[in-house]
């Protein structure tokens, strides 16, 4: 089966303890698709500008992502994006961000190829880019749209338009308190955002984890993958939700035991995308690394 | 089989957004021992001052806690501690701390009946205590300590010679940091740990449940029972601590199975104290309870 995402291409410059990198290969979409690429045929959908570099694409290609559904812009740039991340390797100060191409108002070309795909993840993009996607498609079956801090706080009302037209929602610990304001509980924050229209919330708890929880009061947890080398985080979040939805488009039905072995995966993608800076340690993954590393992981979770 | 603990008996003041309680049963030692006592045969080292109540011993022998190692010490009072929970239930304010009866010189008296226990949980204590019950003990088999932020900063050589003679420690994620000056990851912190002495390391993660380290590189993780119902933290690191001991000292085994059910039943019990103001809930709480909540835990585990 298929998974369709829709996410930004970007230009990333990126410091950590670890090193610097200039204009390296990100965006959620990039992230994600490379992610879900690992369980089912992804489906990319985003704009670059004709600064674009055809040596990422390639990247890509080399994982089978489909892009038919990237555009070039002439007369554009791509998006850009430099941060720096502290010593914890959690906490990250953004320095610049440039939306250029795929800014708030970015709507989407959608290749007919594209348009009877039913998996759709709306990866971190602008409410009225996912809402233009999902007008265009033909019979959505699953839709979950991921967010964060800076659409919450600039499109606030476009995104509660969107998550009543999505199944479920994934996000930040930190971005679920800022979109309800209940910044003690993780869990009553979810709980909340449940009341706003999608069928199941995924909160994602950095370092520790994340959890699952649908409207019928059912949850689903899992730790992070302890792992000791983190070298780049950026795209933990976006290479998390690509997986799990990666998955769920594979396996096709939420039972509880696809929804747990979805979350699984998930995290050991997420921890292997962050031990190296952009994709230069996940272009190398191959699946059986993934099993390898989730038989692993199941064996140390109680 | 048994379990041993020393740890202290306690008045405690307690606020939370839920409502206040005076001079009710608290400490490291009643939390503990009550917790394991639902997996073991549980006996309680303390001293307690001549305002002791009878009715707190009744409600830790309704529940089959052994006190025979309970001493009353007449003119002296019961060791006292007042604090705050804030709205989010993890960060707390000391308002009053008299160690009185149990302070940083205790030595206790240990009962002619204890000295052959072979599992001993070392409470949140002076490093002095727990050495000192050391050297009145035959042939202890698996001695685990707990400490907390007190005995770090006031007692720390004491402490780190008490790390040289136990095989596990156990400590918050915040007591690691500070006892390593490792900061920004919890899972180096315990490595630097394990080169202090034990064999392994348990770190408990607050809501985010726990970790257990050992000196070849197992790790097992789990998540906090996702429960929406926190009324009084108070306890809940040592009844965790009891009730992972308990269950070790009832398997004998520290296999990799024994050792995740044991993480598994301590996260319930530590869920199932936390629901209500000192033993207002935990008191009952029967082994079924437990069972069937460690049930629809473990089906929500990824």
């Amino acid at each position: 089966m298929s998974l369709l995402t829709l996410g930004s291409v970007a230009f990333d410059t990126l410091e950590s303890p670890f090193g610097r990198r200039e204009r390296t290969l990100g965006g959620s979409g990039v992230y994600a698709s490379f992610a879900a690429s690992f369980f089912t045929h992804s489906a990319l959908i985003a704009a670059a500008g004709d600064d674009w570099l055809p040596e990422y694409s390639g990247l890509l290609r080399a994982r089978g992502v489909d892009l038919e559904g990237l555009e070039i812009r002439a007369n554009t740039k791509t998006s850009f994006w430099s941060g720096r991340y502290f010593a914890n390797m959690n906490d990250r100060e953004t320095l610049q961000y440039d939306g250029n191409v795929m800014s708030g108002d970015y709507i989407p070309i959608v290749p007919e190829s594209y348009r009877d795909i039913e998996y759709v993840l709306l990866g971190n993009m602008s409410p009225l880019s996912g809402m233009a996607l999902l007008d265009a498609l033909h019979s959505p079956k699953l839709v979950v749209a991921d967010t964060m801090d800076f659409y919450i706080r600039t499109m606030r009302d476009s995104l509660m338009t969107l998550l009543t037209r999505v199944d479920g929602l994934i996000l930040n610990d930190s971005e679920a308190a800022f979109l309800t304001g209940i910044e003690h509980s993780d869990l009553r924050a979810a709980q909340r955002l449940l009341e706003f229209g999608p069928q199941f919330v995924v909160v994602k708890r950095g370092e520790y984890g994340a959890f699952w929880m649908t409207k019928e009061g059912e949850i689903y947890v899992v730790p992070a993958y302890p792992t000791l080398n983190v070298v780049d985080p950026t795209g933990a979040g976006d290479s998390f939700a690509g997986a799990l939805l990666g998955c769920l488009a594979e396996s096709r039905d939420l039972t509880p035991d696809n929804i747990k072995q979805a979350l699984l995966y998930a995290t050991v993608v997420a921890s292997l995308n962050i031990e190296g800076f952009s994709l230069e340690r996940f272009q190398f993954v191959k699946r059986a690394e993934i099993d390898e590393r989730a038989k692993r992981f199941k064996a140390m979770l109680a």
